[in-house]
């Protein structure tokens, strides 16, 4: 195979006809198939389905004289904080437990200090002119369209194999309107990419013109390795709090990706001081979130030990979709040099930069073809990639051979935009 | 038994000395009772714990095509919402399913007037100068709290034996400031009051002055009746619609009092217009609430009747707390005429209006016998009662036993308040 660029224009025309042949045979088995968001598929569905009846007797609701079954204990069962502080290696008192989905709690945060402040907030954040938000990119969609939702500037970092351009960053928060920052420290949503311990420390110790700074820290991944053993990773609120920053930070996990997609809980870990405030508010809204989904998951998972051992069963599953998905792009796409890709161990994604200028068509002819992907530009502020380039492969959902199929679409895809690029 | 105002100065002190000896060897007892709260008691949460291990296959998770343990589908599965519609008596189509509290359904969507406009807002409600709203008093504090939290100016509107003086609506909606309007409209919180059928139908045809205005119909106790048979109430959504007033109205229930109170099901119930609208916005937020839990609520309640059978279980629970609270009442207090009280038929409190300037003390006599109320005012915006006279009575959680030492107590510290007032 020879690299597209070099390739002349009679060769590249030739190239074209016998790709857009296989693509339309593709096209004509009229496939369903999607690969569009990192949802786990029916096999790991299937390995907690235990869980469902776990509760039995009543004393199973019940965890420190707390019956989770009525109402009360905003911040959650102890048991469930218990359990993710093991997890997350800070203390339960950091811990709230929240619902089945840490967006929320990332969101109502952000509400918060929006409509009220935060603990240290001059005035609520819908008071002020203008309110600047850090983004590495690419990054979590969701995450961007939290921030636009309220309004927020947003301001692209670009994302190294580091973590993000930390110069940038020290550069920015030297502006009192930038009030937070996006991070997904560990499996980066879509890089894959892990935080460095040196970035790690460059952001837990710096000073941000505003007092009021969040640094948002989305452990989404925190045990999700799949192509190697876990991987420790140190405790952000203790390294915020030997710098002063004990109330810059906020960090989310969830067992969205433990246990049921749909039905899993989240947690919130901050300061004490930052709960202290903010519980109250958060009661404002809700009286508790449920508790008894938090002691079904203490009773299934039992600690981090036991949790990292379920942990191996999904990567077991998951593992060799990633690996059908770096095998077809290894073979079809790498001699071609038309796009560059990393290699993740954790996480639910493959990061993918095509050639500039192509991604939208290569995401327009897959979707002709009916495999769904993430939208293009979705990875970055407003939908907006400058680049046009940067696709997220999301293989966990597709059993390994409608993944192959929809690799294989995908891949034509990506050569036939390359080649209308490149000129025919 | 005569009554107080009618005594002698000499009669009263007598009185008051007799009645603090009563109250001072209950407090010496050390009690640690509570009223305080519209919280189902342990006899009620037995009723429906064979939901807890109701999930048993995998058929059983999966409702027409749909996974409840996958991402996905954030207006609710389709089974829950027909639930719903079944029991409020409205259409599938207009219901949203969420988690485990209707308060987050409300309050969110007020969030998302103040950030972003409702469907026919002019502009997001945080860039207006002035945001005004219609507080039925007594109401309920929960309600009170969300629409301070947004800094809204609360008008308390009195609540007659119909609902609320609807004389004074209609002059408050002509203000274009005045946006929306809670309601408890069967059974309210705390006064048990039912709306008239022509309090109803002059709220579903107003015009008010604000294109967004939100009608809030927070149908908490729907299917509550504990001392009576089902009362059927009409649907609010087509009675609006009628009245060219689809998208002003906002219904909200849970199932909080029917299964777990902490872990149950809520549903808004709006016109689909408003639904297309809002579903975008919500799902910044959350990618759906806990289907699992929806999936299990159907299997457990299946349909209105079979629900309407469980909560004469519930009656059947609940009806002597009230009986044994409103019999202590009549016994001890209605002689004197120191308090008027409801005697409600449905829902979960007794509202009782003291002598004015008497509640504030009476619960603070109880806090220190070791009886916790809800707190003084709270049934009133920003906490205050201008009468210092409504007290509301939770009689739901405490078994009957304590619940009569706790109405003891209760009206000892009613009797002693009002002695003090008339002077001894």
């Amino acid at each position: 195979m020879r690299k597209y660029a070099e390739m002349t224009r009679e060769e590249r025309q030739t190239e074209y006809a016998a790709v857009k042949a296989a693509y339309e045979s593709q096209r004509a088995k009229g496939l369903k198939l999607n690969m569009a968001r990192g949802k786990p598929g029916k096999e790991q569905l299937k390995l907690v389905m235990e869980m469902g009846t776990i509760l039995q007797t009543e004393e199973d609701y019940i965890d420190d004289g707390l019956d989770s079954r009525n109402y009360g204990t905003v911040d959650g069962m102890p048991a469930a904080r218990r359990l993710f502080a093991d997890i997350l290696g800070c203390r339960p008192e950091q811990c709230f437990v929240g619902g089945n989905a840490s967006l929320q709690l990332m969101f109502d945060t952000i509400s918060k200090a929006y409509v009220n402040g935060l603990l240290h907030s001059e005035k609520p954040w819908s008071k002020l002119e203008k309110v600047k938000w850090i983004c590495p990119v690419p990054g979590y969609d969701r995450h961007f369209k939290v921030t636009e939702n309220f309004g927020f500037e947003m301001i692209s970092v670009p994302m190294t194999a580091t973590g993000p351009d930390m110069d940038m960053v020290e550069e920015l928060i030297r502006d009192p309107a930038v009030k937070g920052m996006w991070n997904v420290p560990k499996y980066s949503n879509p890089t894959g990419i892990v935080y460095s311990d040196e970035t790690i420390q460059r952001l837990a110790s710096m000073k941000p013109a505003a007092p009021d700074f969040m640094l948002i820290w989305d452990n989404a991944y925190c045990i999700h390795e799949f192509a190697c053993e876990f991987q420790p990773f140190g405790d952000i609120l203790s390294l915020c709090e030997k710098y002063g920053n004990a109330d810059m930070i906020y960090e989310y996990a969830s067992t969205s990706k433990i246990t049921f997609p749909g039905a899993g809980v989240s947690v919130m870990a901050t300061s004490e001081a930052n709960l202290a405030y903010l519980n109250p508010l958060i009661n404002i809204r809700i009286i508790s979130y449920d508790k008894i989904n938090q002691m079904r998951h203490v009773k299934f998972l039992r600690d981090k030990e036991n949790t990292l051992a379920l942990m191996k069963r999904h990567a077991a599953i998951l593992n060799p979709k990633f690996q059908a998905v770096l095998n077809a792009l290894d073979r079809e796409i790498a001699p071609l040099e038309i796009a560059s890709y990393n290699r993740p161990v954790g996480g639910y994604f493959v990061s993918l930069d095509a050639m500039p200028g192509t991604a939208r068509r290569t995401l327009q002819l897959c979707r002709e073809a009916g495999v769904t992907m993430t939208g293009a530009g979705a990875t970055f502020p407003y939908g907006k990639d400058p680049q046009d380039s940067n696709i997220r492969i999301a293989p966990s959902l597709p059993p390994v051979e409608e993944l192959e199929q929809a690799i294989a679409v995908f891949c034509n895809c990506l050569k036939l935009s390359a080649l209308e690029k490149l000129g025919l």
